[in-house]
């Protein structure tokens, strides 16, 4: 029921992927009056799919406070998590409004035992290939116990979905001699150095250009900074396609020359798309949920479940937990810290 | 002495300055053997231009710790800063070691009586022209009434360079629902709309895809995510760059599109160009700094003096005076809090 577009959307794109993989099932969750219409128009998808009536779905401008007291237990958003927790589905894919989203997916499947708090990662397409940055957006500040946690669920997410088998890991940071970081950041990259973990290689920091050059397979950083990071290189890449565009467009040889690179500049273009590597991934929950654009077209949510197929197909769970796990067992500190925080909760 | 070309690209880009302003004139700060050389070949520059011989030169690795132990009192650095204190020169433009050049800054300049922290400020090309973002890296983190002091400045400089009656100013912020920003963030918009100030308009928040749309004219930020957006806007389009690259050479028929469309790619290239937009201004301290990128070649150097050329005739330090004493007058509780921070320092 999410997104710009809601089943319109979502529909084709699930069709599109039951082609491209054979062995996925679906459970499809929202109003029947609005759902129905579009599945009947894609007979092979609805013989693969189960639908589920929900009377509620949660609104794209809803607080996450307001999506809970009325989308708990009932709406079409929380049904999908609830399969996820339930072992009826092995990930949850969802266009809607992120912040309910990730406040549902904390409540009903909530926090893996060695985390605190869970990031948003994104795959960002750079020059080499793909990196994981996060968190872009779940809280804002982290302290430094929390960036090394996002960097063994961001390690293992890149062994699961990029294929790097000791993915390289960055700290986010600025490059100004006068200011050499945040104190959490500084320490972070002491906690790694010394770790020396099996499951990653410990780069050391990283600056904002980095992330497009590829320099590391993961880069880690609190929310706040990881939005901004992430927005200014949306901003920054429709930029210079409206450069491109109206520079294209100034004089006949432009427009000539245009016409004959055209193969080059679509495939330009697919390079610059968003939508091939749509999806915020939820890590740091027990279980696989992932966020698609709300703007995403049928290729972008397409892009969207097949990254949460890809991670279920390579065990990113079972990853994350066996490294937290062996990283826990040799500093009991932490885990004793944690100990202490959910006594504080309780 | 500064950058990684020294004289040999700051000398030449000074006569190009020096033929498209007439009424210019340079002190120059360096070792006699390294600029003399060079200045011997451009006798119009030399005509308009003093030499001060300075034995010591900051290296560009220096912390500003060591820059100020060896270079106080007596670097180019120093005394190119000193003359600006001095009323000799009416602003210090350096390619050298940003730390060190803001370390010496502050401490010869010292920061304006209604400042607590000076900031650095970026002009950012934009779809609709260019606008200003600070700060980008002097300090990290800042407390609500630094950023309101920063869109103070901010607004100021968009008046003196980007040519704007009342500037639209803007908070960095992020746009996800379940983390509406930080608490500074928060009051420090607020404040700015209640102060309802007539040498800005107050926007509101902005995420970072704004800053390269031109949302607004001024981006307001701390200086650890406003350095990271920077960074990542310099990657994106570098990597945007290469693909281009890599996709006109990629066929025949691409190549010769690419011929034929020169003229636009040319165009293009110069949009994107951060040469055309080099320098970072120091805002906040008494006198006008500006910091050229260490790369700078000579049109970037000169870019970057022409900035400074820009403030001084628009008045920059008077606008931010002026503004800054409204601000306070009408805000005495800020001027107390002040004057309690400089009684703690003394």
């Amino acid at each position: 029921m999410g997104g710009d577009h809601g089943p319109g959307v979502v529909l084709p794109a699930l069709a599109r992927v039951a082609q491209r993989r054979g062995d996925l099932r679906f459970i499809i969750y929202g109003r029947e009056e609005e759902v129905k219409p579009v599945l009947a128009r894609h007979a092979p998808l609805a013989a693969l799919s189960e639908f589920v009536h929900c009377e509620v779905a949660v609104r794209m401008d809803d607080k996450p406070s307001q999506a809970l007291r009325h989308g708990r237990w009932k709406s079409s958003m929380w049904k999908a998590i609830e399969a996820v927790k339930a072992g009826n589905a092995d990930a949850c894919i969802s266009a809607g409004n992120t912040g309910a989203l990730m406040a549902m997916s904390k409540f009903c499947l909530r926090t893996m035992a060695n985390i605190e708090r869970p990031a948003i990662a994104a795959l960002w397409p750079t020059v080499r290939g793909e990196s994981i940055v996060l968190d872009v957006g779940a809280t804002i500040g982290a302290d430094s116990h929390q960036l090394v946690d996002f960097a063994i669920l961001g390690a293992a997410m890149a062994r699961a979905v990029v294929g790097a088998q000791r993915p390289s890991v960055g700290l986010l940071n600025v490059g100004v001699e006068e200011i050499k970081g945040q104190e959490e950041v500084k320490d972070a990259g002491r906690m790694l150095r010394e770790a020396n973990l099996a499951s990653m290689h410990y780069h050391g920091f990283v600056e904002g250009n980095d992330i497009g050059l590829g320099t590391v397979d993961v880069v880690v950083t609190e929310g706040f900074s990881g939005n901004i990071a992430l927005k200014t290189a949306e901003g920054t890449a429709r930029q210079i396609g409206e450069y491109l565009r109206a520079a294209m467009n100034r004089t006949f040889m432009a427009r000539l020359g245009y016409l004959l690179a055209k193969g080059a500049f679509d495939s330009l273009r697919e390079k610059m798309d968003v939508r091939k590597i749509n999806g915020g991934v939820f890590l740091g929950l027990n279980g696989i949920v992932v966020k698609s654009h709300g703007g995403a077209d049928e290729e972008g949510f397409a892009a969207a479940v097949e990254l949460g197929y890809d991670m279920v197909r390579n065990g990113l769970i079972d990853r994350i937990e066996a490294d937290l796990d062996l990283f826990h067992a040799r500093h009991p500190q932490t885990a004793a810290r944690l100990a202490a925080i959910g006594e504080d909760e309780e």
